[in-house]
């Protein structure tokens, strides 16, 4: 198993988790905590994969991906996970999710700017959608600085191809840069205003 | 006229009666009636058909399934339709869209996992919408043994298949399962447990 | 720059504006702006293309339009943009991507009610979006006679077409149908009934 397939799975699990958490939040069923979980943990990346044409997308050709999100979610209902930390797993997630998508998106040929909107798409699609399901205001809108490290990541992608830097390379890069920028934000509530 | 296609023809005017009747809750005007009724009734047919890649959606090539739910939609504008044993109607709608989609994500050659969410997701995906749309919480959240049918229904299509059933005997085990596994949970009350 | 360019920069740079304004009155950041302003003014497209199978969507492919979008909505936070004829404004824009969307269905070979339907997605699909990300009922189901004026648009294209007029005439005499019902329906109030 690979490092990226590895980075992958966790990243799936972080983001089922939090889905999951929602469904608490919300006394859903079980069959809440798993939507909400695989909504959150895949929705992005099937975001992703409609708008680069990339059919049927990659979560549905991939047992192993979507059983662990169902897995999570199902065992989040069933106990009670300790959710110390979350958010800083989540930035990883977030970071590894935002790079390969802006990877991907170059690869197709797409200019700079719709690359970008890509790799943000992917990174808080899945997040966005969870909240849309449960009827409240994505939080990526209130000054969090989540999607913002999207921005910078894919970004930093692209300039690293742009300046002939290997894939993994690239990746990493953007990677800890998002990553790195959300963590920051949450550890001294870095945020940006918000309009009056 | 095969039976399939009268069966679908049932299922898409009770799915665009279920979307009508939620637009007269909210008092909603003839284009509200439509888009709910042609939402709840076409909206999983047409997810499960972007994941398979099926382009454009089936709807959009057949005239009479949508011209049925805008004409259903329309009437139930005009004149308070009874709903009395809609959801019995319902549930036979259901159990067959869980079999036809679950059926084609097999024949597209997805794993089992990944075939299963595809026949939930074209089964439940416009009702899904329908509350969405009109900013409440999705029912199938809440205990209510709808998705958890469908679940059911696309294991035993697959399980029919892999044994060598024939197509029409796994798609009609698989509707009944569906439908009267739906049936019975209205009938007893049978509901899954909520979250605390 | 072609006539036709400079109708589709202005039209997305209204809907933008519209979905800033949205922004505005949430009190969201410069993210929920963007995405707002971008959601708004991209959204219907995205829709049009992924039913009509035309990947990646257009907008993904134009640097110009997602960056007037993504301008348009960060100037909208930076300072109050005058909305004085704001809606007449969005009559023109809704016009013309009603008879373009119209046009690519039929030019894709769709029967007449699901080309309808791709053009009145394509019209309304970005609004509606917008209202779902912000927990509201989308407006075109509370009696506004706005996706009515798309569906009357759609089909005067669609019968400009069969009488064989020129792609250029069909398009302006559905773009003036759609915007000129709209604006008449905005200043004499004209409305549809709503259910009770």
């Amino acid at each position: 198993m690979t490092l990226f397939r590895l980075i992958d799975l966790f990243g799936v699990s972080v983001f089922a988790v939090s889905g999951a958490l929602r469904a608490r939040e919300k006394q859903l069923d079980p069959v809440g905590f798993v939507t909400l979980g695989v909504v959150t943990a895949t929705g992005g990346g099937v975001m992703r994969d409609a708008i680069l044409g990339r059919v049927p997308p990659f979560v549905f050709q991939d047992e192993l991906i979507l059983g662990v999100a169902v897995a999570v979610s199902l065992l989040a209902f069933a106990v009670r996970l300790p959710h110390k930390g979350l958010e800083y797993f989540d930035a990883v997630g977030l970071g590894f999710y935002t790079a390969i998508a802006a990877q991907l998106a170059a690869d197709r040929g797409l200019p700079p700017i719709p690359c970008v909107l890509v790799a943000v798409t992917a990174a808080v699609g899945g997040g966005v959608l969870r909240e849309v399901l449960v009827n409240d205001l994505p939080y990526i809108f209130r000054g969090t600085l989540y999607a913002t490290a999207c921005i910078l990541g894919a970004a930093v992608l692209l300039l690293a191809r742009r300046l002939g830097a290997p894939d993994a390379l690239a990746i990493g890069l953007a990677s800890a840069l998002t990553a790195g920028l959300r963590i920051l934000a949450i550890r001294f509530n870095w945020s940006l205003p918000q309009a009056k």
